[in-house]
């Protein structure tokens, strides 16, 4: 203030209020997003409803559309939570050595993250699966776009979780306690075990409790089935 | 005609009109049904419209409610045409007398049978499971709930595939071929694992391709995780 480097008086009040609108703006943004979260995790993804996201910021939809471009936009920034949940969640349970007692680690983390997160969990793998691949929304996947779709840094949350399975793989393999084989597909595999028992628990096919008791012997079997 | 046995003659004409009537109703259900089931192949669940299937009649809805009850009435009954064709494709797949070889089979039949009927599996396993469970519409499965509506004659389509399943593991394991234990928690497993194929391999997160690659890997996994 007033020292020889500050900018000249008559800049200075209009750069403190373009910080000032940027924190409002930034603010509004995080609130928009909060009544987003909580529409979310109350209606699920079939019953968002954005006019109900305004209702509940006080705003009108128009105002939504200043700060995201879409409903798809403002979900995705929504499920973000949820991505960023899970990756820790996953990683959080990959730090067994043994191949065996991380594959089953993982699994059980896979699924607990299902089942206690069902909104996110619906969302991310069976709603709006395009979210983790952008590149693929609509399309019948083709396996380069596939390929292309996993090395998508946007993709990224799908492949930490892969890359911990396909590693947990290998790593059974090399210490011959697999047999050996090609890694991704087992890991793939295994994904989709873990992941029909996630969706059957969230679905009315099969309660959760019931699920759970099915969790232990569909990792037993799967990792018992790796071996030599 | 003219005839002792007939009716009098003043009562004939008004039977006849009646099943006339009659058959024209039954005529017109079943416009309506192909309609329905044209409008649900083309645009599956979520893009299912009953304006849309009135328009292919070249009636009004409100012809179609003198039919069906509600739309999930209509949707329901186009989804039979699914569940006949999902039992005898799943009955058919259970001809061999070796368990391993009977699981294996019926494995890449339903594997199949989703990806090659994509609207009729979803609809049957992932949007509205309810239907296969008509008593559990929308509630967190209780085991009881869940034990008294696979008793439910309305859900037999469930149990004909889940008996099968239960059948070759219960005959593995009195052959001796599959470790001792409760066949149908491990009946649960397989098919949590081939359910969660088949979903992927209908979504974006992987390729039919891929998936019927990764399908002879899990079905090899499982079945020697059930081994001794």
């Amino acid at each position: 203030m007033g020292t020889s480097s500050t900018p000249s008086r008559s800049t200075r009040p209009r750069e403190k209020s373009r910080s000032r609108d940027n924190a409002e703006k930034q603010e509004l943004r995080a609130s928009i997003l909060r009544a987003a979260s909580e529409e979310f995790l109350g209606h699920g993804y079939e019953g968002f409803s954005l006019r109900r996201v305004a209702e509940r910021v006080g705003y009108t939809p128009t105002t939504i559309y200043l700060y995201f471009r879409d409903k798809d936009e403002l979900l995705f920034e929504t499920a973000r939570d949820g991505f960023v949940a899970f990756d820790a969640t996953i990683q959080a349970a990959a730090t067994q050595s043994d191949p065996r007692e991380r594959l089953r680690a993982l699994g059980r983390a896979y699924f607990e993250f299902g089942v206690n997160n069902a909104a996110h969990y619906r969302l991310m793998f069976m709603q709006r699966a395009d979210f983790l691949l952008p590149r693929l929304v609509g399309t019948a996947a083709s396996e380069e776009l596939h390929a292309a779709a996993l090395l998508d840094p946007d993709s990224a949350h799908r492949v930490i979780a892969q890359d911990l399975l396909v590693g947990a793989v290998r790593d059974g393999i090399e210490a011959g306690l697999f047999r050996a084989g090609e890694p991704i597909a087992k890991a793939d595999a295994l994904w989709a075990g873990i992941h029909g028992l996630t969706a059957l628990a969230l679905s009315p096919l099969m309660s959760p409790e019931h699920a759970r008791s099915v969790a232990d012997e569909l990792l037993d079997t799967l990792i018992r089935g790796l071996e030599p």
